[in-house]
């Protein structure tokens, strides 16, 4: 297999942690991994080969004139890397923006893909896999035919990612019946049930609401790039909200914290299913590459999810899955 | 004070728990209450006036046909002692369509007021006051001019019910640039940016994501009804999924279990802050009386809050503070 390349300069811990991350990944998970970035900032990097690029482009930077301007940036190069043969996949923790924007300017879209989405996994503690939410912020706008293909992308990408054969897809509304929701919502509906997603192998079951995103009654939720970014960032901050409550009432007295010490080792498992660094982090889908957006807190652990997770999409071969599934409009 | 009137048939716990709550508000509050519903159904009603009425609004029943063919229902016949002079507000746990179609069809609009929306506060643990969000649901689809209303009407709530004398008013969107967004949070900016709240006495501090609304960054945050309803639905069954994943930890071996009982106690206030039925609902701004939508799940405690808040908001004359804000376009 090609090597992975690694964003080492994006993210909030970049270079450091996104360094030790990636060479964990190549010892542990024995898969190629290259690093992209400047190659004095990136001390011991353990042996793994390294794609210099002397920019690195700013998590707060506006991501189309970066990636316009910023040729020679660390993005930018990871993407040329796999178009031009020389990494089976890409894994950044930087720009998000700037991530997609890069993937799409040196990859290309899959052939008939109107636009790329982010998908990502919303845990579901209890149950056997997370849900695939797209788009999870890709486009702020969308028609009726991009959420129909986002179904299709995510439905493909479920099956190759959770082994789910025949995924369940619903969209994402404020109530459960078709007549419900936002125009766009209706629309969708329409063309959903009138059997859009069952050429790829999946059932539309209909309309789900927000409280349904951390449940088991869908295997793929697919709303707008602006819905979706929205309930994610909602679960991110209310989870955290309520850990860090949580958390103060555990060290609020000598008697709380000596129980919560009974408690925590229990909660690990929980804890790592919430953490966002255990999922692999949100695939851009509908780019022709494998291209994993890690979120920008991401330490070590998560590069190596991210890696493993980067590596099977390419053993599975989920962009030709993708392609075939795809059809371009007649 | 005119009595609260309280749907009594309304609820998934209706009508016992909304009785028992209505008998209890009035005796520990000394609110008038009147409860609205089929007589014969209520019980003992501790000696509180009944306003008859025949029919009920089912949960699912469609809102706009039953409210214009269900005349003698208890939501109809609720919001029309409202507008009668007979009732100082209306309190119902019952289906939120049907109810802000009562309201809307007997009380109307305030004058200038294009569409309600529905207020809902959303709890910030550690923090003083919740965070209003409105539109939570009434308009799946909104214009700027809408939002520009919401964002008043909340500034004006947010005052009279929490005591924020300058209410920092929000957009929700999926980043703080002004450039970010849907067309419809772009254009909603500009018009906020430029001043539109500065004469109810807000400050428009900008935009805001999801992961804000639990937080104390805004006092209101401003969002069409589809968003809103879809972060508020999303918060809801994350809470209850990660709360129901800790309880399954707590009790899963017995000393687990002997450390839970230390913690529980210390957890009740927590769990009350998040506890929709502490919060006194939601609020349906707009209409020409005060009108308080309260969880579908509501018993007895939540309806004792909704009309406390009711008849707080009566006292505190939110309806004229509503229409002196809201100038008429000109």
């Amino acid at each position: 297999m090609l090597p992975v390349a690694v964003d080492a300069m994006g993210g909030d811990k970049a270079p450091d942690e996104i360094v030790a991350g990636a060479i964990q990944a190549a010892e542990e998970l024995g898969v190629p991994v290259v690093l992209v970035g400047r190659p004095e900032e990136l001390g011991d990097t353990g042996g793994l080969d390294v794609i210099p690029a002397s920019e690195v482009i700013a998590m707060d930077a506006d991501p189309a004139k970066s990636v316009r301007r910023m040729k020679d940036s660390s993005l930018v190069r990871a993407a040329e890397a796999v178009r031009d043969g020389k990494a089976s996949a890409m894994v950044s923790a930087g720009n998000t923006g700037a991530t997609m924007g890069s993937a799409l300017l040196r990859m290309g879209r899959i052939k008939g893909v109107n636009r790329p989405a982010i998908a990502t996994p919303i845990p579901a503690p209890g149950h056997e896999h997370p849900t695939v939410m797209l788009d999870a912020g890709a486009n702020a706008e969308c028609s009726p035919e991009m959420l129909v293909q986002f179904a299709v992308m995510g439905a493909v990408f479920a099956r190759r990612r959770y082994g789910i054969e025949t995924p369940r897809v619903a969209l994402l509304s404020i109530g459960e019946e078709a007549t419900k929701g936002s125009p766009l919502v209706k629309e969708t509906h329409a063309l959903l049930a009138d059997g859009a997603v069952e050429a790829a192998g999946a059932t539309f079951i209909g309309n789900v609401e927000g409280r349904d995103l951390m449940g088991d009654d869908a295997d793929v939720v697919v709303t707008d790039g602006f819905t979706g970014n929205v309930a994610l960032k909602t679960l991110e901050g209310g989870l955290k909200a309520i850990v860090g409550a949580i958390y103060e009432v555990f060290g609020s007295t000598e008697e709380t914290r000596a129980a919560a010490d009974v408690l925590l080792p229990a909660l690990i498992p929980l804890a790592e299913q919430l953490d966002p660094d255990t999922t692999g982090g949100a695939m851009l889908l509908g780019v022709d590459g494998v291209c994993i957006i890690s979120h920008g807190s991401s330490s070590a652990p998560a590069v190596v999810n991210a890696v493993k997770v980067a590596a099977e999409m390419v053993e599975a071969d989920l962009v030709g899955e993708l392609t075939a599934a795809i059809r371009p409009p007649e």
